[in-house]
């Protein structure tokens, strides 16, 4: 593989809530994502979900809590737990999933995840 | 858990090459590294090795290259490849590996991962 430079993949697509896939780790996808607004309630039952914000601030809406998160700081949501993303201004972040996670956690209304 | 500040962690440690776990996710620790001159060559038979360069800049030297990576970059190496991180300068990095994989490719030598 070549070696992979986040703000060059982020600078190449616009659109929001649309992971790209930049890497492979043992069938994990390596993504970076635009985010801005607010994302649907979803979980996922099989896996753990990591967010580590690149740019900017987004809120984790759990149903007990809420995480904010800046630039610098990572959180793994567990498996099962249900969650909604919310960014008040456009934000960046680089997120590991399995191979052919569903973003929404569910296959019927997931973003095709390309890579980039 | 709580959110983890790459920045505050590696602020909590001073010595080079010891990786420190920050989370886990499915099995897999994320781990900050502090690094600065040359490491053994080594592979991993069983996992691929994500780098992640948060500050400073490392070479990855491999047998038939060497990858140079800056803040923002990232690299697979991909399992049973054999390499070595060079740092001429300090620099710190985010890594992923399964749980229990030895940095350095042989649970003898391997440095003890604690969590901080």
């Amino acid at each position: 593989m070549s070696k992979v430079n986040l703000t060059q993949k982020l600078a190449s697509f616009d659109a929001y809530w649309t992971p790209k896939i930049v890497a492979s780790y043992n069938c994990n996808d390596i993504m970076v994502v635009k985010v801005k607004g607010e994302f649907n309630w979803h979980s996922h039952a099989e896996t753990d979900d990591l967010f580590l914000v690149l740019k900017g601030t987004i809120d984790i809406h759990m149903r007990d809590q809420i995480v904010t998160l800046s630039e610098g700081e990572l959180y793994v949501i567990p498996a099962g737990i249900e969650h909604r993303p919310v960014a008040k201004q456009e934000a960046h972040l680089l997120l590991i999933e399995p191979a052919n996670t569903p973003n929404t956690g569910d296959q019927a209304t997931a973003a095709k995840k390309e890579m980039i």
